[in-house]
């Protein structure tokens, strides 16, 4: 409540803006369900593209429906020239997040149901967004890196053809399993910032690319996209688990937060890091390479020990990082993989909203001066 | 409230997410202030120029900070090459306002800023996006139009130089005030949806583009920006004011919604259509060209009498469009003029957020299945 009593909902903690059918998450028992399947089931036994239909159209698909979206995301997968030879034109140093929201945003007047809000329509915009954006994350990475780009492979799973675009072979079965597996992560998790932003952005029926383009501007700031990135940098410069403990005594002592511990909504082990480090042990055993690993774990322990009373536990970008690094992917790629991953979330969101759609338009209270006499500019005081 | 007895806020009516010194609006009595100062005031005192640095600073400019604040529109109104080409290589058809959002996205790599959130950074950006932004709307007409664009003119106002890029012609004293006003009336509103999708996305800590990419976007939707576009198209097929009343009324009765009226925020005469009439029907006495105003004043007219004790009055959506065809500018430019004056406020809102940021994270209600078990896709029914 501010001073004069009227109550401010600032960040809108708690605040619930919607009904969804998409995911439940319960914070204090540190549950996280995709439209009714727990998230262990769904990360052990689905596809990304079984996440996706999930998503889309609330249940999951047979057969052929699951064949048919694997076609159409293939299919659908190629990006439009000037848009490839635009990416190239960014500057060397642009923040990848930049690059992908403006490609996206590039994207949408290409669309030839651009206009059209049914929900058939964005279910297949849907599709084509998802598509498209793998590629994008794929070309930023091959554009950074001063590489040819590597045009889709329509054979490969999303998750296997992404890992190709990256670096031009087909990746091994553990790896395509571990790059779907975080894509299956990252897919959906109700209202961040970036969700809120695309519905506020498609309440005022604008469209599913503007959205979206919204959605990308929000997950990259570094309270929401970037911490994975993070984590991974500390992990690095811990170096040993010798030397976890003083670490993070000494980062907590000076008030630095830790990132990739501790969530909004979850004040319990974030069940989506549980998974993530029980491949990334998988990954560190096929590689042989237990380094980051014992750094992690140790880590863990220290911060449960201190902070887990205060519901301060592993979130998933603690794990993320590191996976990703063990794959042989850079740091700058974390959030825009993160936002490639997401993109079936957004969507699903905004197709979920627009069945029942509200203007989103809050107030803010003023607290500034009223009835200022306007001074012709001459009579102004220096 | 939901079956379930829990409170959803849909649309966020009449929640309050944050304090703001930037506008006050009193819905109830038709009142508007930017900073303390009447709108009225404003639009008859002040120029553009002068309102930026009122809602950056907090404050009116005196004689050098209002010279230095033109001086630096003018010097920062230049566009990259590299986006003049791209923004030519857009499809024709593509809506203006995804042209700008990617436009505008394109810019941010190229600020040598943009990483830096301080206030001071931010005022600085802020500056740099509203010079560009004057400059890709006037390109998006020129180009959309298959003319050469034409570079800013440093020498005029905001106003007269935005007139001058579209035409090629210093504009006349009337045009330019007219402008002038248009766009001081355009420049802040607190809270609409696309201010909100910009403070959304800043409260990540992305960058101030990110935030001005997402306020784009959400403009473009007809329930917010794209209403003056409707507004103007409904008069001209109304052609004569004798045909209005049966129009409207056939209309209301089909239950179509009269577009440039009624407000979720005004429930009385919107301060901003008042002088955008005042200026419309001097625009009409240079010209000698009275119809559309004609018909406008007797909609007005009807509309209040049928509508005005349920508080639905003309906004300034209703005016707008009306002025800007007499100035001779196509319909699909209203928008993004839109979003170059409300980039003043998204800016601000923006600039004051951070310097009290929290995340925007709300909460959604499930009301989906819980617990469903995973079925193995082979044993799935078709």
């Amino acid at each position: 409540m501010s001073e004069s009593g009227v109550v401010i909902h600032k960040g809108l903690e708690n605040i619930i803006i919607t009904e969804t059918k998409l995911s439940y998450i319960d914070g204090e028992k540190g549950i996280l369900y995709y439209a009714g399947y727990p998230i262990e089931d769904l990360a052990k036994y689905s596809s990304f593209e079984e996440v996706c239909f999930l998503l889309w159209h609330n249940r999951l698909p047979n057969r052929k429906e699951l064949d048919d979206l694997k076609r159409d995301l293939a299919d659908n997968a190629d990006i439009p020239d000037e848009i490839v030879d635009f990416m190239k034109k960014i500057p060397k140093n642009a923040h990848p997040m930049d690059i992908m929201r403006t490609a996206v945003s590039a994207l949408g007047p290409y669309d030839p149901e651009l206009d059209d809000n049914s929900k058939e329509a964005n279910i297949r915009k849907a599709i084509r967004l998802q598509a498209k954006v793998g590629t994008v994350t794929a070309y930023i990475y091959r554009i950074k890196e001063g590489l040819e780009v590597i045009p889709p492979n329509k054979k490969l799973s999303y998750a296997a053809n992404f890992l190709y675009m990256l670096f031009g072979k087909e990746p091994d079965e553990l790896s395509s399993k571990i790059m779907d597996v975080a894509l299956i992560l990252h897919a959906e998790h109700e209202l961040p910032a970036s969700t809120t932003a695309a519905l506020t952005t498609i309440s005022t029926l604008s469209d599913i690319y503007s959205a979206i383009v919204s959605g990308i501007g929000a997950l990259k700031g570094p309270l929401h996209g970037g911490a994975n990135e993070k984590a991974l940098e500390m992990l690095k410069e811990i170096k040993t688990p010798e030397r976890a403990e003083e670490y993070i005594k000494k980062a907590l002592a000076e008030k630095k937060r830790i990132m990739g511990f501790g969530h909004r909504v979850y004040k319990a082990y974030d069940p989506r890091a549980r998974i993530f480090k029980e491949y990334f042990r998988k990954l560190c055993e096929q590689k042989n390479e237990w380094t980051l690993y014992h750094v992690a774990e140790k880590v863990e322990e220290v911060m449960i020990n201190l902070l887990g009373k205060k519901g301060i536990f592993p979130n998933i970008d603690f794990y993320s990082g590191a996976v990703y690094d063990m794959l042989g992917i850079p740091s700058y790629l974390f959030t825009p993989m993160f936002a490639m991953a997401r993109t079936s979330g957004w969507t699903a969101h905004v197709i979920e909203y627009l069945q029942d759609n509200r203007l989103i338009r809050p107030r803010a209270h003023y607290t500034g001066q009223l009835d200022l006499k306007y001074i012709p500019i001459e009579q102004r005081e220096t």
